[in-house]
């Protein structure tokens, strides 16, 4: 293990763009993975992983202990740093003081048939990263995002996803035509404004490519002109909207209800 | 209006005493509470409106200006400070340039029979907030929270509620067993660690509270001592668990939905 102690090392440095740019993460390949759920999900992919940095005394939480033990075993540079250099380089407020630098995985192909989401200009880092984590909790293999929503390998995304980005297949800034013609399923569209009853309304079991919008200004038009479905959360009128995220979790949670229900899980 | 540009002067210092602590605002009754949702429901609510800070520039948003001029016509204190003054009052990074510092109502009290919702340690304030406005939208009448939750009154929790706050009964920092006894209701648990499955399990019409826990150890075994039912939401193994504030929506909305389609919405 090596020590590095001066925040103007040329190391640390590096690592300050990569948490403050991710320009810099997208033109280096490189990102920030910060937490335990991470790197548990990492010491399953050890070729992405290039360097894990520890805060002083992080070690002796047991946790940390216990992941370092596997991470470890993969001998990749380990690096310790005081707490001050820490703060600097971590995506989060508080943290458990371990991160991982990785090599973003290369972009995945659409598989057609698979149940999909499409984030329609989503722009909170937090917002994607739950998003991708409850997709996953849903069954769903594929999550595909436009051009405009927030860039899904930042490491506030990767953070909120808790890891759930190693386990489904992730298309980043692509249109939603082609999205669409790609996976060849059913085009499923939430909207606030308007569309029918989630609860009240069929859509088979045909696989389906989901649609969620922006934070602001709901889905594009494009998405209502590529919908198969425009569906409608029916909820109480004191409040306008659901977070996306809730949006979000409700449908697919609702499709995966039907999946049970019916044993049609795949 | 009045225009305020010195970061030194008296009002400046206490609205950043009420935005860096809880504990100052629960001394003295007051938090703030920023953005276009909050203004909005606090218009309904005028006696609770002490002043309205705005950014200077703010105006210029046809949004802002909108709210401006309905807050105007409540004969309410305006202060208009440049930019560097407003970041330091304000809870959010990224501000419309709008925020009102408020009287913290008074404690509402549980009313027996009415669908309501506990919180058992649940510490991120975004989470409590995101719950406060799926719960009002999947139409809960109570909120409760436990003394280990996140506050309910703080500025962050108010904004990521978005108003919701105003929409439904609010019970802070109140201990599980007196919650029951008092709400009369069926005590639904939801527990990530096993359970019934969410999807496959009847619990009739009789009014509810549901209980969900802390971020990471999940709801406590004081919870799990007087539930009713324990109940999984059945999720794909690849995630360990869902977030909060998603598992509390897909609950809330499973419940929603029963009653929907038995048309026994309330």
């Amino acid at each position: 293990m090596q020590t590095i102690t001066s925040p103007n090392n040329a190391f640390i440095k590096e690592l300050k763009k990569l948490n403050k740019s991710n320009r810099y993460c997208r033109e280096t390949g490189r990102t920030i993975a910060e937490g335990i759920h991470l790197a548990q999900e990492l010491i399953k992919r050890p070729e992405l992983i290039q360097q894990i940095v520890i805060r002083t005394g992080a070690e002796n939480s047991p946790e940390v202990q216990r992941v370092l033990r596997d991470l470890n075993s993969l001998s990749k540079p380990v690096i310790e740093v005081p707490a001050a250099v820490f703060n600097e380089i971590c995506p989060v407020e508080t943290s458990v003081g371990l991160l991982c630098v990785i090599t973003i995985p290369a972009q995945d192909r659409i598989k057609a048939g698979e149940d999909s989401v499409y984030l329609d200009g989503v722009q909170d880092p937090g917002n994607v990263g739950t998003i991708v984590r409850t997709a996953v909790a849903a069954g769903v293999k594929t999550l595909i995002t436009s051009p405009d929503s927030a860039w899904i390998w930042s490491p506030k995304v990767l953070r909120a996803g808790m890891g759930a980005h190693f386990s489904l297949r992730i298309v980043c800034a692509y249109p939603l035509p082609e999205a669409v013609e790609q996976s060849g399923c059913q085009v499923l569209v939430a909207d606030a404004r308007g569309g029918q009853d989630l609860y009240q309304t069929e859509w088979g079991e045909e696989p389906t490519l989901w649609v969620f919008g922006n934070e602001g200004q709901g889905v594009s038009r494009l998405s209502l002109d590529l919908a198969d479905k425009v569906l409608l959360i029916p909820i109480e009128p004191a409040v306008e909207s659901l977070n996306v995220a809730i949006a979000a979790s409700v449908c697919l949670f609702e499709q995966r209800r039907r999946k049970i229900l019916s044993d049609t899980l795949v």
